[in-house]
Order: C-alpha cells, then sequence, then structure tokens
C-alpha cells in the first residue's frame, strides 16, 4: 500500500476535464483508483469513450465506470460549442482499449471502491454532480468513507451557462442541492477561479514542446471554445486537482453554499453566503481567489509531468 | 412459465399496506417477483422488519429487498400516528424468518428483476415514489421492460400531509416528479378513490372469523388510526391492487399529471390536468371515483382468501 | 341615516356579476355606497360599461368608479367564452347615462367613501381582487374603517381557471396575497358554494315572468356560458352578497387562508387551512358549504323584488 | 419656463439620498418638481422628516409627498445600522419648515406632476421602487409622460441585503418586478458602480472646508456605517444622479433586466442579461462600470456648488 491520495474523478471531457485527468493521472502524490463518468459537456457515450481514448493515450489502467446519461430533473444540453461535437476534438486518438471499463453503474463502482477502501477516499467531480447525488442517496453508508469531494462548479457572482447558473451547477442543480445538503465535506472551486486559471498562447507553445503529450494537448486547445485563445482558455476542472496538489495558490473560507433550485430565472446559481446572512453552519470550503502566478507555475509542471 | 401478471410491490408497511400486500400474494392472478421496501409510514428499518413478519406469517417465500432511508430532498416525517410506533401496531407477529431478505439494494433488485423477465412487469408502489426515481433514474433501460406503474398516492383535490399534499406523493414530492415526467405508463389510484374504499366496523367483525389471518387484520384494523374506526378505516393501499385485479369499479380518465415541488406551500399537490387546461398529453391513467359497493365486495372475497 | 349596512361592490360585470348587484341595489338591508370597476371577465371599459348600463336600466344613482386596466403582475385573459365579447351578451340596453361616473380612480373613491363614512363600510369584492390590493397597500389607514371584505373567489379543491386556480383570484394571485395579509376581516365564497348556487332552465322560466327584470335576466341567462343550461348556471357572484343577507345557507368556519403565487404550476390556488396544518391564526372566515335549497329560495325572493 | 431636465426624486434618505438630494437641488441642469418619500432605510414618517430637514436646510422650496409606508409584500427591516436611527444621524438640523408638505399621497403627487408637465419628466428612485410600481399600476396612462426611471439598485454580481440581493431591490422585489416590466426606458445604477464612487477620509476633510453644507455632509459622514471610513463611503445614490450629469463616468449596455420573486433563497436577485441567455429585448440601459476618477471630480464640485 502507498501513501497516495485516494481519488476517484467523477468527469465528462471535455478538453479542460482532459488535462485535469492527465494531471492526476500522473502525479505522484494521488492514486486515482476510478473514473466515473456522466452526462454533460457532450452524451454519456462520447465522454466515456473520451475517457478511454486518455488512458489508452497515456497508458494507464484505471478502472472506468459509465454512470448517468441525463440530469435528476433538467434536460441535458451538450457544451458541444465549446469542446467540439465528440467533446474532445482537435486530436486524432485512434481507437481505445476498452478493457478497463467496467460493466458496472459508475453510481455501484464509486460505492465499491469507497466501501472496500482501508482508508478515506476524495472524490474530484469535475462534471454535473448527478451520478454524487445518486451515490448519496442510494448508499448513504459511503458518506463514512469520503474524506471530501472536491467539485469544480458554481460561481459567487455570475454564469457560464445562464445569467446566474454555472454549467457544472446549472446542468442539474438538483444532484448539486443534494451534494450540497449530504452532511460531506466539501471544496467548491468555482468560475471565481477557473476564470483565473488561464492558458495562453504562448505557453500553449512551450506545452506543444512536451512531447507527444504536449503535441496533444495543443491539439486540443486549438479547438476548445472554437480556439478563442487570445483571452487565455480557462483551465476550470485543473482548479479541482489543484485544490489536492497545490492548494496555496488559493484563497480559501469556510462558509455555506446552496444552490437555487425553485426558480428558472436563477435555477442552479450558487448561494455562497460569505457575509453570514443566512446563519448557517459552513458545509464547504470555498475557493474565493487565486493566484494565476502560482498557478501557471504549478500547471505547467504538472503537465510537463505527463508522460 | 405461469400466466399470471408479474408485479413487483414497492411499499412501507403500514397497515393498509399489509392488506394489500396479502392480498396480492394470495391472487390466483398475480406473480409478485419481489418486494421492495421504502421509507415511509415508519423508518426502511421498521417497514422491512414487517414486510418479513408478513411474509412468514403467511408462509410465502418473496424475495424482499431494502431501499431508501429517506427521500431524494425532503426530511423524513414519520406517520405512526396512523400506523403505531411499529408501524403495523396491535398483532404479535413473534420474529421474522430473514432468509427471503436479499443483500442488494431494493432499486438493484429491481433493475435485476425487470431485466430478467421475459414479459414486462407491473409495479405497484403504495409507499413514496424515491425507490422508483432512483431506480428510472439510474437505470432508464429498465423503461423498456416495465408494464405500468400503479401508483397509491396523489389526489384531485385536496391533501391528507399538508393542505394539499396527499401522504405518499408530499413525503417525496421529487421522487414522484422524476416518475410522472418518466416516460413510463403510470396508473393513480389517489386520495379520492382511496377514501371511498373503507372497512367498517361490521366489516372487521365478518374479517375476524376468516381464521388466523381474520383474526390478525382484525387486530391491525383496532390500532389503525388509532382505532378511529366509526367514519371507517381507509384501504387507500388495496386500491392499487384493486386495479389489477378488479378494475370495474373504478372510473378511469387519460389524463396530465404533474406534481408540485417549486413551492413549499403547495408542495406536494399533485395537478391532474382533467380539462387540459396545460395542453399535454396525457400521462397517466387515473382513477377519479370509485364504486364503495364493489370495491366492498371484491375486498371481502380477497381476503378470504388469504389463507 | 339610515340602518342598512354600507357596502361597496368591487366589480367586473359579467352576467353572474349584473344579477348580484341588481340584488344588492333592491335589498333594504343594504346600502350600497359606491361601484368600483375592475378588469376581469372582459376589459375595463367594458366591464364600466356594463356597470353604467345596469344602473340605467334600473334608475339607480350609485357612483361608479373606474379601477385597473390590467392585473398587478400577470397578462390579463378575458372570459368572453362565459359571458360574452361584451361581457353582458344577450341583452340590447342601449346607451348608458353616465352622469354617475367618477372621474377619480375607483382605489381613491374607495379610499374617500370608507374614510367619510360614519360606521365601517363593508367591501363586497366579486372580481379580481386588484383594486381592494391597491387600496390597501396605498392606503392603509382604510383598514380602521372596513367592517369586512366578502370576496367571491377562490376554492378549497379544484379550480376553473387553471387546474388549481379560480378565475377571479387566479386573475390576479398577488393582489389576492395582498388581500390576504392585510389583517382585514375576510369573507371567502368560493368555487365550493358557487358550483351549488345554481339556477335551471325552469328557474329561469319562472325569473322570466318577473317584469322588464326577469325578461332582462331570462336573456342574459341564455347567453351565459354559451347558454349551457342544462348543468346549471352558477350564481357566483350572488354568493358573496348571499353572505350579507341570508348567511344561514351556510356552512362557515374560521380558518387560515393563503394563496400559491410562487410557483406557475399551481399559481393561483388557494390554500385553506381547515385542518391547521400550517398552525397559522385564522385570516377569514370560509364558505365550506350552502344549502342549495335555501340558496334558491333566497335568489328567486331576491330577484323578485329588484324593480 | 426653463430649459432644465424636469425630475422627480423618489427617496429614502438616508445619508447617501441627503448628498445625491443636494447635488440635484443645486444642479443648474435639473429642475427638482417633487420629491416623493418611502419607506426603506428607515421608517415613511423618518424619511419624510428628513427630506423636510434638508430642504429647509438649503432654503429650497421643492414640493415634498409622502408614499407607501411599506412594501408590497415583504416586511419592512431598516437600515439604521446604516443610516444611524434617524436615518440621517450626525448632524443637528433643528425643526424643518413643514410648510413644503403636500397633502396627497405622493403616487397622486407624481401623477399630477407627470400628467401636468408639458415636457417628459424623469423620475430618479434612490429607494425602494414602492412608489413607482404603484404609480405604474394605479396610473399607467403616466408612461406616456415619463421620460425615463434612473434607480439606484441592483446588481450584476452578489447583494449587500442578502447574499444575492441589493438593498433596494431585495426591500421590495415585486415592485421592482413591476418596474421592470412596465415597458417605461430604465437606467439601473447599481452596487457596481456604488461600491466604486468612494468618498474617503481625505475627501471628507476638504469637503469639511465648504462651509455650512461641508460642515454638515462632514458631520453625517462621520455616522454613515458607524463611521467605517477606512476602505470609503460609497455614494451610492449620487450615482443616479450622475448618470443625468456627467454619464461620461460610465460604461454602459442595452440589456434585459429582471429580478426574482418566486424563491425566497434568492428573493431580489437582479438578473442582468448581459450575454442575451434569455434572448429578450433590452429593457433598460445598465450602468457595468465607472471611473472612480470622474466621478470623484465630478462629486467634489458638484458638492462644492451645495451653497
Amino acid at each position: 500500500m502507498n501513501n497516495k491520495r485516494k481519488i476517484i474523478i467523477d468527469t465528462d471531457p471535455g478538453i479542460d476535464d482532459a488535462i485535469a485527468i492527465a494531471i492526476a493521472l500522473f502525479s505522484e502524490e494521488l492514486d486515482v483508483k476510478l473514473i466515473s463518468t456522466v452526462v454533460g459537456n457532450v452524451s454519456l457515450d462520447l465522454v466515456t469513450e473520451n475517457t478511454l481514448k486518455l488512458l489508452t493515450f497515456f497508458g494507464k489502467n484505471v478502472p472506468v465506470a459509465k454512470g448517468s446519461k441525463e440530469p435528476l430533473f433538467q434536460k441535458f444540453e451538450d457544451a458541444t460549442n465549446v469542446h467540439g461535437v465528440s467533446g474532445m476534438d482537435g486530436y486524432d486518438f485512434g481507437e481505445p482499449n476498452r478493457s478497463n471499463l467496467l460493466e458496472e453503474h459508475s453510481v455501484n463502482a464509486m460505492r465499491r471502491t469507497i466501501l472496500e477502501s482501508e482508508t478515506p477516499i476524495t472524490i474530484v467531480a469535475i462534471g454535473p454532480l448527478t451520478n454524487i447525488a445518486l451515490l448519496l442517496k442510494m448508499y448513504p453508508e459511503v458518506k463514512n468513507n469520503i474524506d471530501e469531494i472536491v467539485f469544480m462548479g458554481g460561481s459567487l457572482t455570475r454564469g457560464n451557462k445562464t445569467v446566474m447558473g454555472e454549467f457544472n451547477i446549472a446542468s442539474d442543480p438538483e444532484a448539486a442541492k443534494i451534494v450540497f445538503s449530504s452532511g460531506v465535506n466539501l471544496v467548491m472551486a468555482g468560475l471565481d477561479v477557473g476564470l483565473k486559471a488561464l492558458v495562453y498562447p504562448e505557453d500553449s507553445q512551450i506545452i506543444k514542446t512536451f512531447g507527444k503529450t504536449g503535441d496533444m494537448m495543443y491539439s486540443l486547445f486549438q479547438k476548445y471554445r472554437g480556439g478563442s485563445f487570445k483571452t487565455g482558455l480557462k483551465m476550470y476542472d485543473s482548479c479541482a486537482i489543484a485544490y489536492l496538489l497545490c492548494p496555496e495558490m488559493y484563497e480559501l473560507t469556510d462558509t455555506f453554499i446552496d444552490v437555487e433550485t425553485q426558480s428558472n430565472l436563477t435555477l442552479g446559481c450558487t448561494i455562497v453566503d460569505l457575509k453570514g446572512y443566512l446563519k448557517k453552519a459552513p458545509n464547504a470550503k470555498v475557493c474565493t481567489d487565486i493566484s494565476p502566478k502560482i498557478f501557471k507555475e504549478w500547471f505547467m509542471k504538472s503537465i510537463k509531468k505527463c508522460i
């Protein structure tokens, strides 16, 4: 047994998911026990295929399990405008090795992985929280062996899917409600830090020199958001991994968070009660700000390791 | 293979659940493949124990699986005022045989039972719809082999848990929302018929003469609703079974149904759009009225068979 | 000064409004100080014109004031399907005398009438509650000189404008919310009694013999609801006047009432908390049932006086 | 007749209201036709008294009318923590001259002022929008002679009364809903600019030298927010006046705005749809950013004129 931190990644790749997964897979501090897929950026079949392609590309044998095909209540709307029609456009990965794909539903795979682990597991959720909500409702007994749930999602201010709703949370706000009220330790890395976790053209030129992996990432970056590179590519999902590996880049605060599920106008708006208006006990550690400089250094160093 | 209609009963016994289960177990037209338990009238542990006691009492070997411990979003509030602290007060069943209890979660047991069946299965849901909602979200593939979901719940008018909310639906309105919008064939037997499906003291005297089973039921009736027998005991859950065995007691109409989940004031109110105000396609067959006379004859005859 | 009960009628005629107004005008127990008009069954201009026509027809000099052109938040949707395009189709009233029409807004006229009265005034509201809500918010000082507000509207069960919304309340639910929470004494005569306050073809034949007024009413009845006479014409608005003149026809209960304004699905649903689920102090006297026999006798006798 | 822009100020002084009113009264470009008071920072009686004190202090004869004592739906909660118990603590104004106080309700005074004016009137609303909402619902005919409604309120991001609600809007969100959907030209100057319209201790030292007015304002500043001067005093309400007198300090954009009224969690959150997610036509000009430098210069110059 190693001393690495054991994690489950719940994800919907997605270009920025792919980068975050790569960093996790090659970190000497993390032990990725399972990758669980969820509908989000694109359909469940595509995100699962993308996950397998990544693992094949990197030659990593991590179990993969397919999860939810649709959000709990909302209609699925993809984000192919951001990630391309495959969800990971821009690089030809070829056919993936499918031997890592489990037969069981990812909610069951997460349960098994958590209950079998001798030490608590951390869940890193970088897609909509559908699977995590189902896991916590179906199998509340897992709560005792979850260290924390680090999720990319939400916003202290405005949204990027709707006026007040961030993509991951607004894609399944009811799932977020279940997770936020579950009693499990939560860490939120939302738009507030994601919007400042940027890769610029000059960075991508350096990344391009990082061998085969650099070449792959460089190619994906050219397609991300239709290649709107000038204001920087946002490495949202890497922010969740960064919390585990380099938390000193963040300003963190313990606070109460909630999510709007009662009204269409603000559906999926995260309420981050920094000033204690709601007089509720904190249920989350929130990344309120990030040092772009520390992020960049950490990010480039981490990417370079992905071989 | 028999020609009986294959059913799964999802239930939270509960005195009126117990009667409905008994009728189903002894019907020559039904084949009970699985009993799935759900928190509702009392806690999950108690309703499961009660289910096992019933099966032991009747000497029936039907698989039982434990389901959800709590509603999807709402807090659990029991109904011990109606069913007694055990949920089935009034008769000493002794220790049950536990060999029928499966290890797997009832949502997984339902999935397996449905997918393994050569012919479509009917789900009879006589508790809150928590398990059914989880089943449909976790495993949407089961929809193809579900004949219909017959549920006891909802109301065309007022409620019995809140002003506008019926107990089963208002206990987990979000679960009902998922089920109602699932696309599966639905049959609703709600308060509108349950309030007229009555057992009076004189009926219970007759039932008492039905041997050991009659004695047991008679004893339960004395504790139901604190023994408030005069206006009749409501056999809510038997109404769902009655739809399968004696539908001629009902007035039925195809209509669109929905449930309020957006506002606390009317939370769990079922919207049964008999006049088509909402211009939506029907998604349910609704029992709008019942013949108390036909019900009574069917009920007494059915109870008598429970040996 | 007389001993009659002083009332203000707030109305949107409307055929059943017209009948109710007639009864009030000819009652020896009521002193109609003002008629205030409100958008509802048809547009404000039409309901005002209809009011003036009625007064001209009866030769009564009661001040009339125009009120709100539109609900507080909702879009105006008329009910010409029930009352005809003019709101009072079926009889040729000719051009009305307009000398009774005040220049001031009816909210100001109500304020003045209430504050000038030496004894408390009763408001009989038989349209949407828009004007009354504005009156109570603009001039809270009037509350001290209002005896009670008797309104036709709401339902203990289902609606007639939407699945759960009665026409008057669902036409302006936010106005109802303001009125219900105002602290003024309320009396609710809703669908529960209105649906049993019926005029049948044989009654209309008798009414026809009541001279010129009977002829007029008979003609209006032929157009009401497109003349769907067989199941009875519902004299909704007369139920509010009946509470003042013949309360013995009603079963009455003091209870807490509220109205749904937070969700589209049940918008305008009245919550009548007969069983005290909400643990709120009563704010209204509610007509829960009516004796159709007493109603009919009172109604025919009252109509006969309208000369 | 002069060429000045005619305005009505609807206000709840309040220290920052007082400053804004002073600037308006002494501007050579504005003709203040009426000051309408509204419950907000403190009670209606206090804000009216404060308005009269200000006019007496400055020797200005502007008509004042009292408006709404309470919000449309919400409970009144004052902000004495910000403005002191009188709403204008810190300076002894003495007894005001009350001859400018009209007898009529401010909603009626606004109506009269607007309809009597030969040219369209601008409303500057720097308190909750209760009066303006009542004006627009009672007298929709005024819309034809309103130039625009410039209001201080709302936020593109977070709130200062609740997590997502700005004080003026969240104090009466339903009033804001009525105003936003009225079809009248709107200008929003919210927290986004108010938080950057700052007066620092060194500025207040300069203001102190501006004679009697400077002395008065300096004294108020010492009490504003309990004297928490270090991070700057926010001159929220002056931002609305600044739009009329020095719009070049702002970044402006035409967009659709709405306000949350359906859910308690985000009640009063303004939705400013900069990216067009809602596909609605713009209904407001929004001040999205401010030049603090231009503001400061304009502010100091404007204050200096208040003699």
